[in-house]
């Protein structure tokens, strides 16, 4: 076992590394020809600009300014500078609040140190079980002192212990409570100040039924004209742009390579680069690279153009989805919260998701498949959870030298060779586990899309909650209970319950100083790697070199990258859960959670200044989920207290911890009710104040106009192709008769009664 | 362990008083005398009257004609010959649903039957494992010889058990799922076909917030005239009068005394009736009955009248709920489907429940409160569920011969006679435990109540929910393993779960006589009496003697009851899972069952349509209910199974089992999401096309005027008070113009102009 030095070496390795980090970081982001790396952020809104333009030659690439190296550290106040609605305003919310989770693991446990400190470490310390000469043989440490394995069999200190945990969950409760009641306000506040957004006036319908007589598009007009009379003001139809899109991008990508082999024959005219035409340029009959991108991509542009009018003009190009758009917000809301007919698997209505937010490959699934749909999914996310080391064990067995041998005769001399040896048995096995969880969260991501969600945001949301039931059961059961995951499922089933939460309980103080190191090497060391931006750096000096020519090339370049909700989060939880779980057992383990959250706190909030440019904006959508599963691991920690200390001689005490889980569970419900809906549903009467100021501030808007070109397929952006439509449409529209009968409550206004008869804008 | 003889004595005994039984009501039911015990339905619809008026005396109490006698079961075929419109219309949605419940039964259970037994009951009769020398040992019973006990350890038999297991859970799923089908089909059918009903335009809004300018009912006003503008017509506010409602409850009960004495006095008047004024009549100071009841009622009637007074001029007496009525069906259900403000704590809007379901003291419960009474209730559940033997065995324990002696020892000479000993030793224990399960229902329900729901119908649900649990542990799991719940509960928790499953499952075969004999004692004999309804008999002759002067009296002294929902429908859920238990363990059970249900078919569609009335009418919306319970049912009857094979050698092929819970969970959700919100929304097409019609249809309605009395608490219906204050109301009301302020999109037909201005009805 561990003892106090132990892990003060280990902090002081990782300290070490975190700061050697941190020095590169100052070092390398204070360079100019770094500054897209480090502050893309800025350059994308337009307010900074390549800082190469007005200084001399080596000014351009290096800081000779040594004044500023010395302050190495001054990013730190520069990030926690930035009020938080301007953060809003410049981050945006998702941003802004992803950061507060930080904040609410230091509100939670700086509190919980503090005390634990005052309360439990000296009762812990003066138990004396393990000085005692009856516990001569027992190997143990200062740290073990600290924590409850100090305390002897059945003692009545352990009533501190409960006590304590009482307490702790009761300011966890607070602070969740606290926490969820801010950000829920954060959200309408944000809400109710936004600018006019297509989709606060949009509807996303799926699943409109075939109809024999008309078209899709007719049939969607006919039926909101009807339902909706008052309200309906038009539509957008999807089409299956799927394929269009993948050629678009592999144009895209041709178009690079010949923008790389271009100014490679710039900068030396004396040959002509070539290329294989085979796999990635490695096989295949040798050609010239220019003249055979060139001609690639002229060929995939005459496909392109084909495949453009083949969906324009196939009626089956069109989905059974739509983006209906209502006059008002009041009109929006009614029909996204409501629902439109007796058969509960057509005309799904629900928010549109802003345009960005739009995951387009998903909005035709019908209703069955999305059934059958997540049924697969779940049932394989239970197989990959609990089994996923079979088929790694599988690889792993096959990547050992015997079978290498057997299968490849020829290359025996060679990893014969004691260092190629134990390369491959020290490593390859390893690096099979390790690429596994690396496209782990990949993984999870394409099951989240065959589940069939349709914005990117939820698509996220759901691969967060899988990685968390991952990292659960993987990495925190997992490390306390030795075996696989299925070992786990097989104790849980083949053990009484009690015995189980009692084995998993009484395991916990012993893995304190493992979790302590892992929080350094992954926590304070990993967190600080995440503000170098290693990858980010060479990808963009690679690019800088090869492909960039014009000003928006290099705005190209940069790769801001966003927060990972999907697997940043489950990350923050697991967290939380040792912080948990450790501060009724090892209060030592706490602070350096504490440090975690803090650290990360900053260098996040820097990102979000500087560097992060986030796709999409949710609103804070996904605060439900993380408080929920805040609350889950609390509850695991209740429950594991409950199985340790029932080891410890106190069973009947321990009974009074049984209701802690039950009032838990009940917070949980209660905030439920009163937050929740503030992240799902628009309420009817904000939606009316907004409606009602921008009449009065706008009278004379033209919505139609405005929503016009909202929710368009990427790939038809900026096309002109959606305006010679409505120019026919406008002649010859068979629907005209139908828009008259569509009662209308209020006289159109002037500019809007213009194009009041091209209400299909058959535009997607 | 019981032989077929056995089982063949106990049903012939209960064959013998179901027929008893059956007679007996065949004798009674066509006394004339009796017709309004077994006839009440046909008398409140008005279609039969007294046959007393029209014939001799004699026969006017006795049937004479012996033909009839002989055919003693002719209403059976006369309850099978009403088509199922004829009895939606006759008897409403809900019974007709309800009864479709036993058909469903039958539907599953006889294939189940056919199939078991053709398949399973020669494989288990030939199993010769009971019959084999080395079982010789062993008491085994024909019974047995036909159950899966007769399969020997490990044998290749156990593949047909599982694949029959499959094959009778898919098609319990198949007619579930036919059946949601159908009875989704019937009740949007039902509800399109419905005349103009009051909840059809109304929203029950709970929590209106209170405001310091104006009064609940003005605030309400204005906030739907915003946020409504095109839609809302009018409200009614909400009075607190449970006070005044348990005055007028008094006054009826003194009423009726005072009816029986004076009935007394007429019949001989020799000498005048006195009664005494302490507790019921029985202690206290001798007073003329006559003169004593009619001063109480007087007093009474003052006090009345005060009341009413208060209540309507107290704005406390107001609580923050109200029905609000909307000019469509449109506006309403869009108004109960949306959140109305970003707070979802307070305005929260739901179908109002139609006037005759509401439950009127618990509209005005704040949102906090409804919090903290569910978790008290859900935890008061659970004790009452795992700890009900607690103090039951303490009252038995008082009511012993020694305790007895030690608090009253006077009485201790009576109590020593051997023949009070023997009563006091075998009857009271035992009448406790009964005295606990016929107050159990009202405990439930009064649960229920706290826990705040505003309706009738959705009380019973509630109610039909914690009883079903408690039947599931107590009779269920409490017959099948020895022990109070409070024991299987420690064993749940101190056992590994798959070992609970294994005592469980394999304890299952040895107690199918046992639930042989209760179907035939509850099911069969149970229903029999069911149709006697012997306590009505009793009751109506008690009263139709004391009380009854008028045809008016003697109307009131009829109670038809109704089908108590809250605790028959767990009951049947009872059968439907010892039906799915047992298929494939004792096929020999399936008979019973089927039985059960079919017979049970015949005696409720006979009691709905002559007899029970219904007091709400919620258009089957307990489907859902039914449906989750009898896949609950289905999925603990595969996971005993699993129990049961595991423990006969076939732990390996018992895996493929799992798949079936998994597939059944997955089943339902489907059905969720298929067909259950055709029982929690209200379609906003449906409410157009119903719109759409009665515009067509009645372009004059005076929709107002329709809806001014609807939402009265019934103890001011057929006040006069109510047009008093619409008439000062129309003159001075404040409000009027604000409600000018309200914008209406279409003006208002004419004679619901003359009543616009009272836009408050003050008419609760």
């Amino acid at each position: 076992m561990a003892t106090l030095v132990d892990i003060g070496v280990s902090a002081g390795i990782n300290l070490f590394s975190a700061t050697m980090f941190l020095l590169a970081f100052a070092v390398l982001r204070l360079q100019p020809f770094n500054d897209r790396v480090y502050f893309p952020k800025w350059y994308l809104k337009g307010i900074r600009s390549s800082p190469t333009n007005s200084r001399s030659i080596v000014k351009k690439f290096v800081n000779l300014d040594f004044g500023t190296y010395i302050r190495f550290l001054n990013w730190m106040p520069a990030a926690l500078h930035m009020p938080e609605p301007e953060l809003i305003d410049h981050a945006g919310l998702d941003s802004a609040v992803f950061i507060r989770i930080y904040i609410l693991g230091v509100k939670i446990f700086a509190p919980t140190t503090l005390l634990a400190f005052m309360v439990l470490v000296p009762i812990n310390w003066t138990g004396k079980t393990l000085e005692a000469p009856a516990a001569k043989g027992l190997t143990f440490s200062d740290i073990d002192k600290l924590s409850i394995s100090n305390i002897p069999f059945g003692s009545k200190r352990f009533w501190a212990h409960i006590g304590m945990s009482y307490v702790f969950s009761a300011w966890t409760c607070y602070s969740l409570y606290k926490e969820y009641m801010i950000i829920a306000t954060m959200r309408l506040r944000f809400l109710a100040s936004e600018r006019r957004r297509p989709d606060q006036f949009t509807v996303l319908v799926r699943n409109v039924p075939p109809d024999m007589d008309e078209s899709v598009s007719e049939h969607i007009e006919h039926f909101f004209c009807v339902n909706h009379p008052d309200h309906y003001l038009m539509h957008q139809v999807v089409y299956n742009a799927n394929m269009l899109a993948s050629i678009v991008a592999e144009k895209k990508r041709l178009q690079n390579w010949h923008v790389y082999y271009h100014n490679k024959y710039e900068r030396d005219s004396s040959k002509r680069p070539t290329t294989r035409t085979g796999m990635m340029g490695l096989l295949g009959t040798k050609v010239d690279a220019i003249d055979y991108y060139t001609a690639e991509i002229e060929k995939l542009s005459q496909q392109e153009a084909e495949e453009r009018e083949n969906v324009i003009n196939d009626p089956n190009a069109i989905i059974p989805a739509a983006f209906v758009s209502f006059k008002t917000r009041w009109g929006a809301a009614v029909c996204a919260q409501t629902q439109q007919t007796s058969d509960p698997t057509i005309w799904l209505t629900e928010w549109a998701p802003e345009p960005r937010d739009v995951y387009w490959e998903n909005l035709a699934i019908p209703y069955f498949d999305l059934n059958l749909r997540r049924l697969l999914t779940t049932v394989s996310l239970f197989f990959l959870t609990f089994f996923f080391m079979i088929p790694i064990a599988f690889v792993q067995s096959l990547a050992n030298i015997e079978s290498i041998k057997k299968v490849f005769p020829f290359l025996k001399s060679i990893i014969e060779k004691p260092s190629v040896k134990s390369v491959i048995q020290g490593f390859l096995p390893g690096l099979a586990l390790k690429l596994f969880l690396i496209l782990l969260p990949s993984v999870l991501m394409a099951m989240s899309k065959i589940e069939g969600y349709s914005s990117l945001s939820v698509l996220e949301r759901r691969s967060a909650s899988k990685y968390y039931l991952f990292v659960l059961i993987n990495v925190f059961l997992g490390s306390i209970v030795t075996g696989s995951a299925f070992q786990q499922l097989e104790h849980l089933i083949n053990e009484p319950s009690s015995e189980f939460t009692k084995t998993v309980g009484s395991t916990i103080p012993m893995k304190a100083t493992f979790f302590m190191t892992y929080i350094m090497i992954d926590g304070w060391a990993g967190i600080a790697g995440e503000i170098l931006r290693l990858s980010s750096l060479i990808t963009f000096h690679l690019k800088n070199t090869f492909l960039v020519k014009t000003e928006q090339d290099r705005q190209n370049a940069m790769d801001p990258g966003s927060l990972n909700f999907a697997t940043s989060e489950p990350r923050i939880q697991l967290y939380f859960m040792l912080g948990h779980v450790y501060a009724p057992v090892t209060p030592l383990l706490l602070p350096f959670i504490v440090v975690f959250f803090a650290f990360s706190y900053m260098v996040y909030r820097h990102q979000i200044i500087n560097v992060y440019n986030q796709q999409y904006e949710s609103g804070a959508t996904f605060w439900p989920d993380v408080h929920r599963r805040v609350v889950i691991g609390l509850i695991i920690s209740q429950i594991l207290l409950m199985g340790l200390l029932s080891t410890r001689g106190t069973s009947k005490s321990t009974l009074l911890l049984v209701a802690q889980p039950v009032l838990t569970i009940w917070f949980h419900l209660y905030c439920k009710g009163r937050f929740e809906s503030a992240f799902v549903k628009y309420p009817l009467e904000d939606a009316m104040v907004k409606d009602t100021l921008e009449r009065a501030i706008e009278p004379n808007l033209n919505l139609r106009h405005y929503l016009q070109e909202a929710y368009v397929h990427p790939v038809f952006k900026g096309d002109e192709f959606e305006k010679q439509v409505n120019v026919e449409d406008e002649e010859e529209n068979p629907l005209i008769q139908t828009k008259r009968a569509c009662r209308s409550s209020k006289p159109e206004s002037d500019n809007e009664a213009g194009s009041a008869a091209s209400s299909t804008t058959v535009a997607m």
